[in-house]
């Protein structure tokens, strides 16, 4: 048994009066990228440079405005990074680069030394905050951990006076969860003092949930508290960072907008430290799924995922929101019927606003196909065959017959797990169109003869075998599929009932296959099956779905 | 650019007067497993009857007091399951059995067939509410869907008349998140007093998030909004049924919590339909994460890792909340310093209760490993290669020297990505403890001369070999460093200074290792190095560290 009394409840926030729940996201926040730093740093192999130039490159193409490259004065790799960024001319005028520093001197002029002929950047620095860190990391009272706060905005300041770029100061209070607000406010206030923000000259304050130690509505508590009270709300752009600890990343990043927040940092697919940062792209495709402009260009999902896995050597998980190789698969049978009917409405009614059962979003929104939208397993119904026959190879079923067509692919499941669209067509041709002993149709003639007085308007001669053997009937009817029953009633002394009929074309053109569709009713067994017949001439699809009929019927 | 204008915003609950953002989880809800119905039936190769046996097994032997194993009867294969399970005698008598059903008669009665002989089972019917279902899959008014859930209601009613156990009703308004608040109280209200449900006889009522469609915060809203409503509230065990399009299933599910919801029903790491069901296990290690029981036997994580991975064949990812491989590892230097620290002061504490930074829980609480928490990479920095050092190996390096030996690793980092840590004790040896050439230490004789007036009191005779020749030093010291620095500057002319020492032993025991570090700087030259011995024989190992260090200085 888990001894859970060795944790401790987290403090919650005292806000009774909070708004964020009545609020509702309106539009997409500033979206600042992690990838190349948070992200990377905890890949097992982390990117070489060149990776690092492709990633950079495909951030800019989907619209990132600022993104964090690294922590240059840490490391080698990630100065050198930066200075190809510079020196090849990749960072475009309306992107902002940021680079992440420690309070420390030395490491804040080594950082300026990266950042030369950089047109806009932000300088990112940090110091943990926490009671926990303050306790047993670095053993320093409030006023000490304060004091590397302001020391690092005074040397960022004095060294930014020498540089001739953009310039923005980001300071995040590291383990922000874990820190006492009043204590995260006083040392955010004091930052945006030192440094001089305003309106015009703001200052970011990132709030990470460096580690998610809580529901999603505590942060956006924690948040909307810190909103409410800095001393000058106007010279803060707010930021958040949340983590994925508790696997509530996403509705902590969600709710702390609504709580006031102006900006995200995180990553694609959600890379980073132990359970990652926030997915920025879960995040986006959530607004773009409510008709809010994401912001971003997310119309490749594929794209990402391919360059993502490359350079990040992580799998996108099958279930990954939005991203999942199986996320827009349907395999209950009653979601695939009723998706059916979603897409058959919206057709209908030439209705552009997307509003499928089951299904968010527009899989093709994304570049996804509806190729992979339903497969097929013992649990999925007549509906998701029909649909398979349909989207697959244009078979409109008619629906009497979805529940015959799908019991034998239940059996053929229950057996295998899934069947393939492929397989499930090759048993639709086993099992009607091909269904062609012991009668087989061989041709026919029909004469139009409505013009006599007799109450039939078609005269048929059928060749057809049976056993192999070729056999010649002679019947009338008020139509060719009248006329063949009648054929093969006098012929082989069968006693049917044709109870429906439908016919469709296979695709467009004036040779196209038409497919036939016939219900047949055995008087003497009482046994009804279906038959189908293929053929660019309908009359003879529909003659070969009868054969098929009474084949099914004979088995 | 994505066309977001063709999706519309989802309404929210107007509820300014809720009080779900007030409440802390304070207790563990019902759990139940949905796995070998609603993940079974998303599965690409859903699970063999033997499958089902083991994860129904395991279910029971974590805790799960309520399954839902399948759907009886629609699938000739779920029913044998259940059938198996009766007859092989393996449902517990506190565990209750779910069964899925629709509101339709020939379904509902073959459900009973399926279920004789068991001593408590659920009888779960449901059928979709939503406005858009109404709309394009059934065609039918309020009144209609009403009475489907009536007349199911009813069937159950009858059909339980003849059974033997206990049957509780629960019934679900399926795309519930879809559906006007208003109507789906009506429905619920009605089927609860369809079946007479009391707070002796009480009726679940779950509301599935069958799509998840909004942020979290209006799924709580909803729930309690739905709560507060009931005209019977304590006739009903609410439910909630998450899944995970927006990728924040967890967080729906503990703010539903929060809204009053009792019970849950999701999957072991959130298998299930497109983006999967709720997450269980994520829900439950949050709860015991902030000290609550979360009344399952967590305790490991791998088990039930290699369970689901085999029935399921899906992959748990490596990022996913506290199973991920990764979750429990710390790549950046400034962390793994942290948690170094973190664990040394609940150590020196002598504290139980956990509080590390970075590391949410103790891994071996779950049966993970500390082995793999850190991992160093060119971001590690200094801390994380002592931190292995101590961790892995038992060396405890001096502060001073942290930086030198991890600049080494730096590089080695830059060229190929991770470090493991033998490849960081093998440097470490390479470059310290082997460091035995041109000055190799052979054998030495000391004697204490301490009773003389001198003002030394070591006396050593010092036999060693440079560039493999043989050589023999003798002087005096205050001690055996002392002592050999004093023969090495008679006999190889060097001008040296010992500036620190420490020595610790490797292990306990009489015949334990000690390791000694010395700080050396060169006078000539001003360089400064550690050197590293290790011998049994502890001022062995001190007159090796000298060697070692000179050696260093001298490359």
């Amino acid at each position: 048994m888990l001894n859970f009394k060795r944790y401790k409840r987290v403090p919650v926030v005292d806000l009774p009066d909070r708004q964020w729940p009545n609020n509702e996201i309106q539009k997409a926040p500033v979206w600042c990228s992690v990838d190349l730093r948070d992200g990377n740093q905890a890949l097992i192999e982390p990117m070489v440079v060149e990776e690092k130039i492709e990633f950079f490159n495909y951030l800019v193409k989907i619209g990132f405005k600022e993104i964090e490259i690294g922590f240059p004065s840490a490391s080698q790799i990630e100065y050198d990074f930066l200075r190809q960024l510079v020196e090849r001319n990749l960072i475009p005028d309306d992107v902002t680069v940021q680079v992440l520093v420690q309070c420390r001197e030395h490491l804040i002029k080594r950082t300026f030394e990266s950042i030369q002929g950089i047109k806009n950047v932000i300088v990112h620095i940090y110091n943990s905050t926490s009671t926990l860190q303050r306790d047993v990391v670095f053993n320093m009272d409030k006023e000490e951990i304060k004091q590397i706060a302001i020391d690092g905005t005074n040397w960022v300041k004095e060294y930014a006076e020498d540089f001739d770029g953009n310039l923005v100061l980001e300071y995040s209070p590291e383990s922000f969860t874990g820190t006492e607000l009043d204590f995260a406010l006083d040392i955010c206030d004091t930052v945006v003092r030192t440094w001089g923000g305003s309106k015009e000259k703001p200052v970011i304050i990132n709030l990470p949930a460096t580690v998610e130690m809580n529901t999603p509505n505590v942060y956006a508590d924690q948040i909307e508290w810190m909103s409410r009270n800095f001393e000058n709300r106007e010279a803060i752009i707010l930021s958040v960072h949340p983590h994925n600890d508790r696997g509530t990343a996403v509705a902590a990043a969600e709710l702390a907008l609504l709580a006031g927040a102006d900006r995200v940092e995180g990553t694609l697919f959600g890379n980073g430290e132990r359970t990652g940062n926030v997915d920025i792209l879960n995040i986006a495709y959530n607004m773009f799924s409510q008709g809010i402009n994401p912001e971003l260009d997310l119309e490749n999902v594929n794209e990402s995922i391919e360059i993502y896995e490359r350079c990040n050597k992580i799998p996108v998980h099958i279930r990954h929101p939005y991203a999942g190789k199986l996320v827009f698969t349907a395999f209950s049978g009653s979601h695939q019927d009723a998706i059916n009917k979603g897409v058959k409405a919206m057709a209908d009614r030439g209705q552009e606003q997307w509003e499928v059962p089951y299904l968010p979003i527009d899989p093709s929104d994304l570049g996804r196909e509806y190729e992979p939208i339903v497969r097929i397993n013992s649990q999925s119904g007549k509906g998701g065959v029909a649909f398979v026959m349909d989207t697959y190879f244009g078979f409109k079923l008619p629906k009497g017959m979805h529940k015959e067509f799908a019991d034998v692919i239940q059996v053929i499941a229950e057996r295998q797990g899934e069947v393939a669209p492929d397989t499930i067509m090759a048993e639709f041709k086993a099992q009607y169109i091909d269904k062609k002993e012991p009668l087989h149709f061989r041709r026919g003639k029909l004469e139009d003869v409505s013009d006599t007085s007799d109450n039939y308007d078609t005269k048929l001669t059928l060749v057809y075998t049976n056993h192999g053997e070729e056999k010649t009937a002679e019947s009338t009817g008020n139509g060719p599929i009248d006329a063949v029953k009648s054929c093969l009633e006098k012929a082989e002394g069968v006693n049917i009932k044709i109870l429906d009929y439908t016919e469709h074309a296979l695709n467009s053109g004036s040779n196209a296959q038409a497919a036939a569709y016939i219900c047949m009713l055995d008087m003497d067994t009482k046994k009804v099956t279906y038959g189908v017949g293929i053929s660019s001439n309908i009359t003879r699809a529909s003659i070969r779905a009868v054969f098929s009929a009474l084949n099914r019927i004979r088995e």
